[in-house]
């Protein structure tokens, strides 16, 4: 537990030192949960969507992109249901005048009661040493069993009243179990309440004429109210896919956990439109297409789980996560989600709109149903960065870190150093630089010794350094040091373009989704 | 002029027609001066901001690029002065509930005085034919030159009001002029007042704790918080700069000219960081560089104009446009200022952080000048699709909407066609496009007649068709045409990639810069 808090810690000081993630507004001391993208982390970010959509838009003759806009009509969300069901239910401590997520004070007390268990666990082991069977101790110990099974009856317990909007009983159990504002101590609760996550603004200037409207939470809406301006001036047939990358804005009051839960955040989504009765077989498509692109990283097959969702969100009648192990455990990377036509549907009768496609083989009109491919691009930073990051014991007892990310993703491809500031090297590396700069990103690196040097470049990630020494001058090769094993090889200048071309081209990495 | 409002209405519509942009929100009847870019404005949009990347970031090894996010701490907009000065005058009309910009009122009128006094020429070139001198007429005609004094006179008094913030005076000219409410024909205005265009939002839930959030209207702050972050992460070494592409917003009341001025827009920003002293050395540079990339795409050097500013913002000392020839006339496409020291500056005095550098070559501190490159991307869409759509008279009489999109910038790079339907032709066009998507994108095109197909994809800026005909199956080869020559050539299937990156490589059109 411990370990996988100095992991996470490690891995955020690291993306901030390294200039990958700063806190937003830093110098007026941050922003809560939101994030800005430094120098090495906005091309990591890029390269990361520019895989996604080479890999979604144009390799797929029937998918096709859209840019829509943040803003949009307000009756989108009534449409589709963010404006009355997108809440989360607060409760407000009278003396502390702290609010809290009601949901979230409960699930961290039966928490509390997960840890009281794991405690017993682990002294047990200790105990026992090797002689300790878990399953049988956790089967029989009465602290243990009387731990989870309460731990059990109030996740239920809140389970159901969110589910039936009970919000008196969400109160009551807080009452029963004595929750205290966690910074006073203090049980003098008000109600609990619905709040809305979505941030709202207002477009216009007269209060007579202003328009009430909000920051889109999801980026999928502004594909559907689009799919049949798409369809008809494409002149695309079912089934045929539309995608999206792009912000989306959620006013979490419980935002947490780095990059993985921000306020503002990016989504890569497609949205695959289907004949109603086929969306089964897309589902199953899209959910093993959409693994094997993450496999493609090569980040370890160990990493990534499905989670078939047993409840249903009121759209959906079939739905998976693709879970992958972030420092803090499994959790949700990607949704696929068969949508069926709840979207399509509820924009028909909102906007008065027919919003069907007249399928030519079947000779009938319908309004298609919808799979979903729906991935957290800030996530998918979160998962690339954190599982590249590594601290190496080398041969020599001597430590390094270096964050091995996949050599497509990584900010900069090759660095060129001098191997010393004079001698005419430096400007036969900046000559390197010219020649290459046109196929890919390329840094200079003259500062401290070259073995500094190295170790700096590992630690951002750059698969390759180039050093320029003496015996380039008269032969015109450099030594070329590949981040991951070390290893150098001497080659000729005019042969780096290639040999790293290969190495970094996307085609080469989607290839292994074959 | 009808003609340039004619050209203008067909933009819009083609770019509609087409798949480029759709108004938001449209089943919803759109939301004012807010658009989503579709299946093709997506990949032409990219692709302009992939060229303007590739340019700034990755071919200067001083430049680095920065993702900070759209929400920031709001003390950053007190210190940019936006909260206090980023106003539009506006007035309300009493009778009709209307709202409109005080100034736009006054202009509309001016602009009023301004066609009186074209008609009178026209009439008199109409009259007098080739006779006709205009500048004599100009000068002679006493109701012309009476129009142009009092459209002058207005114009002038209205920018000294502004100037000096003098409301009053602005509410008297309206009053002095007698202009009524355009929709209804009212004269019983309210007093003018400042209405600030930044959107705001509430982070936070509780009313106690709730925090004023601004939309960000422009990116270049996100950069200016972020500096010494960047610098020191970075290890930069001035002169460097930083560049961003993003979203920002402004609550503008008098939106219009399509995607020209939209209330949700995207920046393309470099600030870049000098020496106090030596800024204008490097605002000419980048005055220089920033004209040569517009001209690398082959528009017409007669479509850009420098308009050095007389007038200077605040945090100015020196500021030049790059204006193009829109349908609608010269207006702003890119501004190249000199920003000197009062973003940061500004920044230091409202964090209390000290924003300076130290430069190891003067040994001393020093907070540094910036000069700021700023495209508007959305402009830039507009002046590429708008230039590039041409209607044209063929050789036999007949005519061809084609839009000259530069290649590089065309979403699709290919379209491949088989002849007929049947034959296997479908088939080895699959083919071909299996082979070529991984490195551009390509589309197939099977319906109508081939003409009319070639006729589609000129309309949609394909700059190569490649044709599969049954000489295909006996010696694989196809036939290439061009877009704009219309020229078709017989080539090898194998020779096509080659061909084609030849004629798209960002690589070649970045080295007309040179």
């Amino acid at each position: 537990m411990a370990k996988q808090e100095d992991i996470f810690k490690n891995v955020i000081s690291h993306a901030k030192e390294y200039g990958f993630i700063f806190p937003s507004s830093e110098i007026y001391d941050g922003l809560s949960a939101v994030y800005d993208y430094a120098q090495n982390g906005v091309e990591l970010k890029k390269n990361i969507r520019d895989y996604w959509w080479k890999s979604m838009v144009q390799m797929h003759e029937n998918i096709v992109g859209l840019d829509s806009s943040i803003l949009m009509h307000p009756t989108t969300w009534k449409a589709s249901g963010h404006v009355d069901a997108f809440n989360d239910p607060l409760i407000d401590n009278k003396d502390s005048k702290k609010r809290y997520r009601a949901d979230v004070l409960i699930e961290d007390y039966a928490e509390k009661l997960n840890i009281k268990a794991l405690k017993e666990i682990e002294k047990a082991r200790v105990r026992f040493g090797d002689a300790f069977d878990e399953a049988e101790f956790v089967a029989t110990n009465t602290r243990v069993i009387a731990y989870k099974d309460k731990e059990r009856a109030i996740l239920e317990r809140l389970a159901t009243s969110l589910e039936k909007e009970d919000l008196e009983d969400v109160k009551a159990l807080i009452e029963e179990l004595e929750i205290a504002c966690p910074e006073t101590g203090s049980r003098n609760w008000t109600e609990v309440r619905q709040f809305n996550l979505m941030f709202g603004t207002k477009l216009g200037a007269s209060a007579d004429t202003a328009m009430d409207l909000y920051l889109r939470p999801e980026t999928a809406q502004g594909i559907f109210v689009n799919f049949l301006n798409v369809q008809k001036t494409g002149r695309m047939k079912i089934p045929f896919g539309i995608a999206q990358t792009g912000k989306a804005f959620r006013n979490e009051i419980v935002a947490r956990q780095f990059i993985f839960r921000m306020r503002e955040f990016e989504q890569m989504e497609m949205q695959f439109f289907v004949r109603p009765g086929e969306e089964m077989k897309h589902y199953e498509f899209w959910k093993e297409t959409r693994l094997k692109w993450h496999l493609s990283l090569g980040l370890g097959k160990e990493n990534y789980r499905f989670h078939d969702h047993e409840k249903l969100a009121h759209y959906a009648n079939a739905a998976a996560d693709i879970e992958f192990n972030f420092p803090f455990g499994f959790k949700e990377l990607e949704g696929i989600h068969s949508r069926t036509d709840f979207d399509l549907k509820a924009h028909e009768k909102f906007s008065g709109k027919k919003l069907q496609y007249f399928d030519t083989e079947l000779n009938k009109n319908y309004v298609p149903y919808v799979v979903e491919t729906s991935v957290g691009l800030d996530r998918m930073f979160l998962a690339v960065f954190a599982t590249s990051l590594k601290e190496e014991t080398l041969e020599d007892g001597s430590t390094r870190t270096v964050l091995r990310l996949p050599s497509v993703l990584a900010p900069t491809k090759a660095a060129v150093l001098p191997l010393v500031k004079k001698d005419g090297l430096p400007e036969i590396a900046h000559k390197i630089i010219e020649d290459l700069k046109w196929d890919f990103s390329v840094a200079y690196d003259e500062k401290d010794a070259v073995g500094r040097r190295y170790r700096r470049q590992d630690a951002l990630g750059t698969p390759f350094c180039i050093t320029v020494d003496h015996q380039t001058i008269e032969d015109q090769t450099v030594t070329i040091r590949h981040r991951d094993t070390m290893k150098q090889d001497r080659v000729k200048i005019t042969d780096l373009n290639a040999l790293i071309q290969n190495e970094v081209a996307v085609k080469n990495w989607l290839l292994k989704m074959e």
